[in-house]
């Protein structure tokens, strides 16, 4: 999930100051409107060090309306709280029906730091995760409306940062030694958000390098939530969770993960017959390997329409012997799949031990297709990332190498090849009304396929993005990455 | 939650031949109602070893429409099962929409019983039991149906039947040592059940002793959990739970926990002086060794009207220093708390270390008048439960003595007392007409109060349920229960 804040990006002052009024104004009208409304607003700032949470909860505080809005910062434990259980003193610090709480620090801070320095076993902070996340859903069931920020600062900034003081002679003793625990922090930090990133209390990760950035996406996100909340009519019925905000391009160009791909790089047909047939063999090899050590495999290829999700699937196979994998297309499901949960239809077809299942499009339908189009509600598609992460950790548990493909081209690049299937005779099948329907929608599934990038991208099953302007290109990294990952994995 | 089946309950041969006919009329046609409906039935079979669960599988589908229920039953996992995930084995087992899935033995009985062979750690059950939970929420949000059954079947009636066939020298070598696990096996079980009872997917315990009993029971659980969700209208909308049947006294007589309190027992006056006496000393010493050992406590009193909770509070404050302990009277909420979760206004009064708060009323109250008389939803009630057995273990876990009384009174004794109220001038203040009102709900009151009893009585914060129709009695009850469990917890 941290990895989708490295994008470095930022907010000018022009802007910043040309946008900032506007979203003042909304935000203290929102906050108003709250007023009156029977459910409170629990609003968590987390994050690394020095990523500027101080700066934004003053930040935050000035935006909202004081008389409504309490800030909680949570320092040592005082005696009055050692002697109770240790949630008495986040109890204590919940704002009533009708107000904002902003937590700065929470409940998350001490399972964090505990297992960072090595203090709790991996199932202990499991345990407390889970608590945690039973006591957020618990308010969550009763009204409370959660907004949980983790402001992200990159490994390369930090460092930047550290180095900065240095030449001026401004570090801390300790600095140095703290950073060297960032990669520990991240580790603890992705799995703890992770396992908290619920339907009803989702996790946003913000880049916090710049801090016009961080702050500005901060309240819009805030926005969005107390916004979505309150035009949704009357507090929901009991037991009803509120709609989490839709996904939106925040402010500030660059935004999106798929921006950032470099779609130029292509390869010669030489140079790739050459590492096409050097990665199908080292793939041969290795596949005979895993089959040998019972390893499992599960490829997942999603992408645009005309990426070349087929093509790049076949020179996978290729490399790999008939009787040790299958291709299992997913398209609408038939009527016995629709009588289960949608995750049925994928249990179904996973691999025995030593063999591949390969997923041209997969159990990700639940968060792009079916949600851009509607097929699935908020409350299904919101907590279906949840889902998905715990599915894929119940594979990887058991062994299971799963790899993840989303194939990024540009829009030109589709149209070019939308039209090209148009003229070609034996490739005219291939293009739909449909098609052209979706392509309309582009940016809609942007914003889905950033979210389910940043929200399922695990450091047990990450996402690759891979740059498919070039099918070429595309193919061999594909298979790079699956040799990569399966060396290691064996 | 084990030991509310201990009440040595049955069902004769005449009434089981009575009423089964119109339970198994109604069974069918609800099975048959479920056929166009969108949602699943799941319904688990478990308990100990030899209570009959595999006689209750036969029975229901005999009972059931052959065409829309299946039965799995999980053995030793084949190879195929053993080569996937562990849960894939359940994925495979689970029915369809419309359709009743019966599942002898499931995703409890492994981390049960490695827990009880000392193959797993506490903390990894307790991460296999959270996996559970968030799976069954997962399909309960799908929409799922979910009856769980638990067949108990007390110590001492399982060494009966040992001995029985030991007698008719049929006992299996390893019968004994099997046995020999019993505790071990409830502890688990126990805590296995408290963890995994949510609204959505509540557990029923059955005692199992009595086949006729524990038929007729498991028959009339599944009906009324049928019928509640047919005659709630179409499936609920997505992420809406639909809620679970209300308690309702089961088949045969005396199935109450209450029931089978002996309200007999009477002191003389000269025994309650000396045992006063006694108990009030031992009190108070004890009360000032924990209050050194920073231990803290609390007492939780409910009870019938007029059952004398004021009274017997006052016994026991008698024995502590004022500086020792408050006591916390709960009537209706403030603003304040109104504002926010209802958990928080007990939190708020939580002891500091070594202190104590004893509560004259409690959180209870939510699954007690709250319940009855609807001031909270159905959804609100049932996942209070959960809340409150979590809310109990994090102050056990943190070290506070928590001591829970249930005052029994009979109705008669009730109103013995209500017109003695009415008659003698400085007793008329503490008769109200809802405490009429409040009588004439008697049997509302008590569904829920072995609800209540049954699914919150746990190892780490046990009822104690007081036989009160003597107060002289039910004061060295209270007194005695709270020395025995302060010596034990010092």
């Amino acid at each position: 999930m941290l990895a989708s804040a490295e994008l470095g990006q930022s907010l000018s002052r022009q802007s910043y100051e040309a946008e900032l009024p506007a979203l003042r104004a909304k935000l203290l009208q929102a906050h108003l409107d709250l007023r009156g409304r029977k459910f409170p607003v629990v609003l968590i700032v987390s994050g690394a060090d020095g990523s500027g949470k101080g700066e934004l909860v003053h930040r935050l505080n000035e935006w909202l309306d004081p008389r409504g809005v309490e800030t909680q910062a949570f320092w040592a434990t005082s005696e009055e709280e050692r002697e109770r259980p240790p949630f008495w003193r986040f109890w204590r610090a919940l704002p009533g029906r009708g107000r904002i709480g902003i937590l700065f620090g929470s409940w998350y801070t001490q399972p964090i730091i505990s297992r960072v320095c090595g203090e709790t076993k991996r199932d202990e902070l499991d345990s407390a995760l889970d608590r945690i996340a039973n006591f957020e859903q618990m308010l969550v069931a009763d009204g409370a409306l959660f907004v949980k920020l983790w402001l992200h600062l990159p490994r390369k900034i930090q460092k930047k940062r550290l180095r900065k003081l240095e030449d001026e002679g401004r570090l801390a003793p300790d600095d140095w030694k703290h950073f060297k625990l960032y990669d520990r922090f991240a580790k603890v930090s992705e799995r703890a958000l992770r396992r908290t990133d619920t339907g009803g209390a989702p996790w946003q990760v913000i880049e916090a390098t710049d801090r016009r950035f961080r702050e500005f996406t901060a309240g819009t996100i805030l926005l969005d939530a107390l916004r979505a909340r309150l035009d949704a009519g009357p507090a929901p019925a009991v037991g009803k969770r509120a709609p989490p905000p839709a996904a939106k391009p925040r402010a500030g160009a660059k935004s999106s993960i798929l921006d950032h791909v470099d779609l130029t790089p292509r390869l010669t047909d030489a140079e790739y017959a050459r590492q096409l047939d050097n990665q199908q063999a080292a793939l041969s090899k290795l596949a005979w390997a895993a089959h040998e050590k019972k390893r499992s495999m599960v490829f997942v290829f999603e992408g645009w329409d005309a990426a070349g999700k087929g093509s790049a699937i076949r020179r996978v196979t290729q490399a790999l012997d008939p009787r040790l994998y299958r291709v299992v297309g997913i398209a609408a499901p038939t009527d016995e799949e629709r009588a289960q949960h949608y995750l049925w239809r994928f249990w179904r077809h996973l691999p025995r031990a030593g063999f591949t299942t390969i997923f041209d499009r997969s159990w990700y339908g639940r968060v792009l297709v079916e949600r851009v189009e509607g097929f699935a509600g908020v409350g299904e598609w919101s907590r279906a990332y949840r889902e998905i992460n715990e599915f894929e950790e119940e594979l990887v548990e058991h062994g299971v190498v799963v790899n993840k493909f989303w194939l990024q081209i540009s829009q030109a690049e589709q149209l070019r090849r939308f039209k090209e299937r148009q003229t070609v005779a034996y490739k005219r099948y291939k293009i739909t009304e449909e098609d052209w329907r979706n392509r309309k929608q582009w940016d809609d599934y942007k914003g889905a396929v950033d979210e389910m990038v940043a929200r399922c991208g695990t450091e047990f099953a990450p996402w690759t993005i891979v740059a498919a302007n070039d099918k070429k290109f595309a193919r061999i990294q594909i298979l790079k990455t699956i040799v990569d990952r399966l060396r290691a994995a064996l």
